[in-house]
Parts: structure tokens; C-alpha cells; sequence
């Protein structure tokens, strides 16, 4: 579908632009500035694929990945205030983006015959992981791994997504599970939301 | 064996405590305490599938293993006192089951194939790589690489298998190699062995 | 050809006593010390091999790499002041390696029937990521997002053994790329190139 194509694209550059803001932050120059958004936009679904053994894996099959994520690096630089202003626009991209790369691992995991677990557990690995290699990359204690319920949400929308599968057209399952990404995140965010683990 | 098969989940375990009890001490939630849990226990074998090319990765195919990690998680919630007070129990199964996934990761390798000194580097990543990844993500240098004599004892215990294998039934060179690797790193501990290295 | 054989090797040894170096400085053990030159040596490679799914991954096919790698530490041990002494011998043959290892991923790539783009990343990421896993697991931000124009040197050769294979004979193609990726990491250094980015 072309609204699942697109919602991808745009979800890989909003993710880049992370990346690359990241690096910048950091003082990388142009190649490490490069590295970082490209590992965080694809990182997940690398790690997914290789983890799956869907080699090779699926950013090398379609170059279209490449060029976004190469524009995000001059974006960036031409129109750093612009895209800091345009923030809460790019959160919104980045949670539809989390959301729809959730349901995409798990469909693709799902499709390689592996178990309904197991794929959920790849949807969420698509969605998050990005995030965590950047993290890891730039010396830094994974985000995720401490605050942001950016991880359940994914979580429950491959669930949600799973269930209302059976009962629904895959379209509608796939609409109903981003909204619930969506929703979830932006709520705890709004209340502050977090999974504390201190026994 | 149902013998191999209790040590080796035993083991899962305890990795798993050990990932989730690092989680617990740098203050990560839920969701990073699992993933901490997880990569303790099956990053090692992990790792070694996908460089040999057994994909997709061992654990995807039970799921015995994924519900064994997520138990370790309300096990530390809810025992937090006992498990700290069983720090020696755990510590004995912990070096039987490096002891265990040394052995298992050494086989794997020479199942597909591979040369026997591929088979023992395998081995020990199997039994060793768990740790490092956890702290790695933890934003720690990987406490193997400084001290304790942990990665010689499976070094070791791979060794005495591949050659007891050769004069003994398979089952007797295991219960051998699994003891050496316990009784170096219950050595090695007692004497503080390490193995500097400052030319 | 014997004389590629001969600067893999050889660039292989180099990378391996960079890593080998890097671990000392760290207060390693011999454990921690023999896997930081192995991952310096081959993890770029590796890395490569598991993203285009080739493996079980090079190394494991041809031990004279390992047996290259393990004999970096008693080298380092013993020759410790030769070592450092020769540094400058030593900065030529890891260029002239890096040159050689972009080359050869690149091919490695084209011959799986990955794209040019793709064939061009993964001949950069056989020469860099190496080092990149050697700073992360030393838990560094790796060296070469921040400093150096070494990546852009292997992305240069790349490209020119690209276009220059389509007119001239591999052998004259890959001379003249392995020369183009030299000058430009001694002039880079001589001048202090680097390429910055903070927009």
C-alpha cells in the first residue's frame, strides 16, 4: 500500500534526523554524523534481520533507505532551526514511524514461519533497537533502557495488533495497533508515565 | 539428556538473575531489566549462531528459554533478599552452566562443520559473549576482559572435551570437562588468580 | 594474487597489534588483551559478513588469521619498544591495509550481487568498523566518528576502484585505489584535515 510506503520513508528520516542530531550534539564529524543516523534509523530492523537469518539483510534491498538517510545529514544543516522548531511534528512521525516499524518486524517474522512470541518480540526489537545501538555508539547508557514507555508501547501495539488480526482485515488491525502505540505514548508522556523496577 | 536439558535451563536462569540483578543496580526499568536479563543469558549463544550461521538464533526455536528469562524478573522482585542470600548457590550453577554452554556451543560448531580450534573459540564465546554484551549495555568495560579467570576455565574445559572425546564416550568427557571448568574457577577465585598482561 | 595474500596478512597482524596496544593501555587481561586485537582485526569483516549473510563469516575458514592474531600479544609483549618504535612502518602498512580490506569487501559484496552503493558501504565498513568495536568494547566513543579522515580515504578508493575497474584490468584498478586511499590519509594527516559538521 502507498500510505504504508510513505508513513515508512518518513519514519526512516525522522529517525536519521535523531540520529544525526544526536551525533551532532556529540561533535561527531560528517562520517560519524552519518553512522549515527543511519544505525538509528535502520539499526532495528538490521538487528531483526540478522537475528531472523534474512540476510541480506532488508535496507540492502532497496537504496531508496540509503538516500533518505543521507538527506537527513544536510537537512540538518541547512535547516537545523527549522527542524528543532518542528519538533513536535517529527514526535508525531516518530511515533506513527515506531508503530508501523513494530507491525512490519512482526509481519516479517510471522511470514518467515517463526512463532507469534517471537514476532512480537522482533516488533519491538524493529522499533526500539535503533535507538539503542545510537545510544551505545555515542557512549551513552541506552535511553530506553531508563525512562520513555516508548519500548511498551510498541508492545502493546504488536499485540493488539496479533489479536485483532484474527478478527479483522489486516488493514484495520494495522490502523487500530499504531493508533494504540500512539495513544500510549502520548499519554505517558502527558502523565509522566514510567515502569520503575526497584525491588 | 534430560540431565544436559535441567542444567542447561538452570543455567538460563541464573545468567538471567545475574543480567537482571546488573539492571536492578543501575536503576533501569522494566523493560531494560528484561532486555539486561535476556542478553545475559542468551547473547552469548546468540552471537555464536549468527557468526556461524545458524540462523534463525537457537533460542527462537523453544520458547522454554524466553519464559525462564521472564521469570527471573518478578523471581528478583519477589525474592530479592533470598536470591542475594543464595549468592553461593547461584555462584555453583553459574560455573556449571559456563561449564554446560561452553561444551553445547563447542558441538553446535563442529555439527556444521567447522574446525575444532572454530569449535572452542565458539565454545567459549557461548559460555562468555552473555556478560560482555550486558555490559556493554550497561555502559560498563566488560568486567571478563580485567579479572577473573572465568574465560580460561572455559578455554580449558573446551580443550579437555575435544581430546577426552576421542578415548571416552561423550557423555563421560562432558561430566570431565564440566568439572574442570569448576574446579579452575573455584580455584582461581580462592587463590585470586588472574592473568595480567602489562609488557 | 600472493602479493594481496601477503598485505592481508600482514594488515591483518598491524590491526591486530593496534587492538592488542589498545587493551594493554587498558589494563586488560591476556583474555581481554587477545580479544581486542581479534575484533580490531577481523571485526570489520565480520560485521560485513553478517549484514550480506555470508557466513559461517571469513575467519572461520582460513585459521592463519587467528594464528596471525594470537601471535600480536607475545609480539606486543616481548618487541614492546620495537613496537612502538616502528610506529611509523606500522601507520604504512595499516593504510596499505585499509586500502586492501576496503577493496576486497567491496568485491566480496559485488559478487553476492549486491549493488554498487551497497558493495561501496560494506567495503568502508570491512576497513573501519573494526576499530569501532574495538572503542566500544574498551567503552570509548569510537575514535574514528570523532577525528581523522580515515573513513572518507577507504569511501575514496572505493569509489575509484569502482569506476576504474569498468576501464582498466582489477589488478591496475586496485593499485591505483589502494594508492588513492595513502595519499589522502597522509595528506589528511600532514594537513590535519578533518571533516567537520556543526551546523
Amino acid at each position: 500500500m502507498d500510505l504504508i510506503i510513505a508513513i515508512d520513508y518518513i519514519g526512516t528520516l525522522v529517525f536519521a534526523i535523531s540520529g544525526v542530531l544526536a551525533g551532532v550534539e556529540r561533535k561527531f564529524d560528517l562520517f560519524g554524523v552519518f553512522i549515527l543516523g543511519f544505525v538509528t534509523a535502520v539499526g532495528g530492523g538490521t538487528l531483526r534481520d540478522v537475528l531472523i537469518g534474512s540476510t541480506p539483510v532488508g535496507w540492502m534491498g532497496n537504496e531508496v533507505y540509503i538516500i533518505i538517510i543521507a538527506l537527513a545529514v544536510p537537512l540538518c544543516y541547512l535547516a537545523k532551526n527549522l527542524v528543532v522548531k518542528m519538533k513536535k511534528g517529527l514526535f508525531l512521525f516518530d511515533t506513527i514511524g515506531i508503530g508501523l516499524f513494530t507491525i512490519l518486524g512482526l509481519e516479517k517474522t510471522l511470514s518467515l514461519g517463526l512463532s507469534p512470541i517471537i514476532a512480537v518480540m522482533m516488533g519491538v526489537v524493529s522499533a526500539t533497537f535503533g535507538g539503542v545501538i545510537r545510544d551505545v555508539l555515542s557512549g551513552r547508557v541506552p535511553l530506553i533502557f531508563r525512562k520513555e514507555i516508548y519500548a511498551f508501547a510498541c508492545l502493546a501495539g504488536a499485540v493488539v495488533y496479533l489479536l485483532s488480526n484474527i478478527f479483522l482485515k489486516e488493514e484495520i488491525a494495522m490502523l487500530i495497533s499504531i493508533a494504540v502505540v500512539i495513544i500510549i505514548r502520548i499519554f505517558a508522556i502527558r502523565k509522566q508515565w514510567s515502569l520503575p523496577f526497584n525491588p
